[in-house]
């Protein structure tokens, strides 16, 4: 029988037909058309799941798409571990900025492109495989495990904390497993330990009852386009504060020695800035680009449309325009309380000459933060360290994953984010990739943790 | 034989049915895929002239879609007229506004419903019916007529200029006509003296190099949608007034008769206001509404993009963000000129957090004034008159028509704009239509006009 480090090694090419097999499936949760898509892709992934034997594993419904669950309850004694991730992903407009198309997976180099391979199939995928390893080499794992993979992270969990709090008994573990989280950068093996939330609100403004002739009507009423450019322009102050009344009130200053210890971080603002391809960083002043995108909260526009956008000139006065935007919220940030903030300061800033509606997307998510002293935690650091032959640092991170609040607040569970995406493998954007070293390290690290995990003790 | 009064009361069924087949041909200028629709439309228009007894009727070439010329010039010693329309329309989205498909004209009520019904095929048709009811009548005109009908005037006539610098001995005649304009409001007969030109550009934003997660990036650099915003909220101020610096300098301001001319219209303003179904009036402090949108520049955003723009939420941190916006000039501006300005405010506005990219449009305009006191001009009030037996008021429009002030600089005409648009017509918008009152009272007051015409000394 090989050894767990045998197996992963000699069957690289084999994990790597197989996940393109899953990302395949074009599971964008946030569409309607692709409902059918989505309980495709959960069958898929309890299919895989009894195929490297785990004992149970079933799809469970939810208000949404299908919940994954499985399980392998083979280690009395042993610490049981609730592994997280989730099967869907995001749309993949503008589908013309794609190299290749986005659910055909393309090996370039040492990266597989295709929506979904980091966020978050290919970190699924990792799981799985450590368990095949395992299960290979020793015929049995080393802890108790629990997997749930869910359906609706990328339209912000809608119904995972309803389907938490009625699963208290079935998720029931010690330590919950993220991986949905990433790197600072290439060859530093990073740790998650702060999470940002998440509010994302739609603004409908309506003047006219339909389109109106620029010329004709051009000056005789408000332009909703102007009047949404205005609005958008009053959120923000020329430094890039916001300034709904009250959003910064309950957000936690950073300690000094957390300063520090990002400041210590190998973090390079012009290779940072080249990968991005902006003329320039931009944020909040009094802030470092790490503090402002891991420990301060943003608002930002998403999407903005209204009048004519095809080629060409129409010399049109839209009767309507609309954004999209949302705030990442950090600890302690409340998303409902923010959303409140910033609905009473748009409708303040809504003149009477055109009407304004608000719709509350899904998708709040609260701001979370994970005990690095935890010793479930610092068994992570050491498994990815291991698996890397480097030293794994701490880092926050400026996404969100509602989940790891959730978890931690319903389940009552310590949430280890251990992840290997790389900042410059465009999740959420056209082009998405995986870098495969990480994918097969994050193998390797993922069976090294259980051994860690039934190692030490949680409590 | 029938009189011309006869002929046009006993065939509006069949005016009708050929009106129909006219707008039936989607000629959008602005959209390349119905450049085929432009040249069939183009070669209904010479058929129709031919059939209607008109001697020449020929597509003559531009830069662009093919320009119609026609001709009757069988009364030596009378004036000749040169009448000027167009056969191309507006784009029609959003498609889903419509009633009924804008092809497909429908009549409801006493209007017809199709786009260019009044922009400008009506009134084009209007021509036809009152050439073909004289013709039937006396077998000739009271004046000699050429006509010329244009496939580009809904992107600014590109071609135009250079089309009437080459044909100046075609073209020669005593006095144009041009019917491509409207009436302050229902039931009140109105000969327009005054036309805005149009400056039209889109400004293009870019950040990164693609579109990055929120999460990840959000608070890092600068988000072009909210710069955009930004710049398009420092283009007025809260008052309604273009902050454009040297915007302002050449307006002719309105003189104190002018000022009680507009001023004693039978104007509306909450019949109008119920008309758009809007809010609110809004615009430039210290003027009318009539004053505001005849004789007033503005500047409108007239369409606006960039983000996720689908259905549900995407946490997109765009790379890029667009804008269309346009000027409407009054005399004395040059839209040249302003156009300048407008850039140069626009660059002063833009951070360097971002790129910015300026694309002058097809479809500058200059502002036009005809003579009021012109015995061509009087002649028009005249038909108008006796066609609706009510006298006519003159009014100017907030809409351009480069046309007219290129005819009256390029080919020295005194230019009559005599139209039967109404103002909730929805010129440009969804569901445009045509008053069918207004449309046969048009072909009585043309069949009239070549005799008031050929009875009044022109020069």
């Amino acid at each position: 029988m090989p050894t767990v480090e045998e197996y992963i090694a000699d069957n690289q090419a084999i994990f790597l037909e197989d996940l393109k097999e899953f990302v395949r499936i074009p599971s964008i949760s946030a569409l309607p058309e692709h409902r059918e898509d989505m309980v495709r892709c959960a069958e898929y992934a309890a299919g895989e799941m009894r195929r490297i034997g785990m004992t149970r594993a079933e799809l469970l419904p939810t208000g949404g798409p299908p919940l994954v669950y499985g399980e392998w309850l083979g280690a009395p004694g042993a610490p049981t571990v609730l592994v997280y991730g989730h099967y869907d992903v995001q749309p993949v407009d503008p589908l013309e900025l794609w190299t290749t198309p986005p659910f055909e997976p393309d090996i370039r180099g040492n990266e597989m492109y295709a929506r979904g391979a980091v966020d978050d199939k290919g970190q699924v995928f990792m799981h799985w495989k450590a368990i095949e390893a395992h299960m290979k080499a020793h015929g049995k794992l080393p802890v108790n495990l629990k997997m749930f993979i869910e359906g609706e992270e990328e339209v912000g969990s809608p119904h995972l904390d309803q389907f938490l709090k009625g699963h208290t008994d079935l998720l029931k573990a010690d330590v919950a497993v993220v991986s949905d989280s990433g790197w600072l950068d290439r060859g530093i093996p990073s740790i998650t330990y702060g999470l940002r939330g998440l509010t994302y609100i739609q603004v409908n403004l309506k003047g006219s009852d339909s389109d109106l002739h620029s010329g004709g009507f051009g000056g005789a009423v408000a332009n909703p386009i102007q009047i949404l450019a205005e609005i958008i322009a009053g959120l923000k102050d020329e430094k890039g504060r916001v300034t709904v009344p009250g959003f910064y009130d309950r957000v936690r200053p950073l300690s000094a020695e957390e300063k520090r210890s990002l400041a210590g971080l190998p973090f390079d603002e012009e290779k940072y800035l080249k990968q991005l391809g902006s003329p320039a960083l931009f944020g909040e002043e009094g802030y470092t680009t790490l503090e402002r995108t891991w420990a301060r909260p943003t608002l930002e526009i998403n999407g903005i449309w209204g009048g004519f956008t095809g080629e060409g000139s129409k010399t049109v006065l839209p009767a309507r325009a609309s954004a999209k935007m949302s705030c990442r919220l950090v600890p302690d940030q409340d998303p409902e309380e923010i959303t409140n903030l910033l609905e009473a300061r748009l409708r303040e800033l809504c003149p009477p000459t055109v009407t304004m509606e608000i719709i509350r997307m899904a998708g709040m998510g609260k701001p979370a933060m994970a005990p690095i002293e935890h010793p479930a935690v610092q068994a992570a650091a050491r498994a990815l360290g291991k698996a890397f032959q480097k030293e794994a640092v701490f880092v926050r991170s400026g996404g969100s994953v509602p989940v790891v609040a959730s978890m931690a607040d319903l389940l009552g569970l310590p949430v280890v984010m251990m992840g290997i995406g790389l900042p410059d493998e465009h999740a959420h954007a056209p082009d998405e990739r995986l870098d495969l070293g990480n994918f097969f390290g994050g193998i390797r690290a993922a069976a090294i943790l259980w051994d860690e995990l039934a190692a030490t003790p949680l409590k």
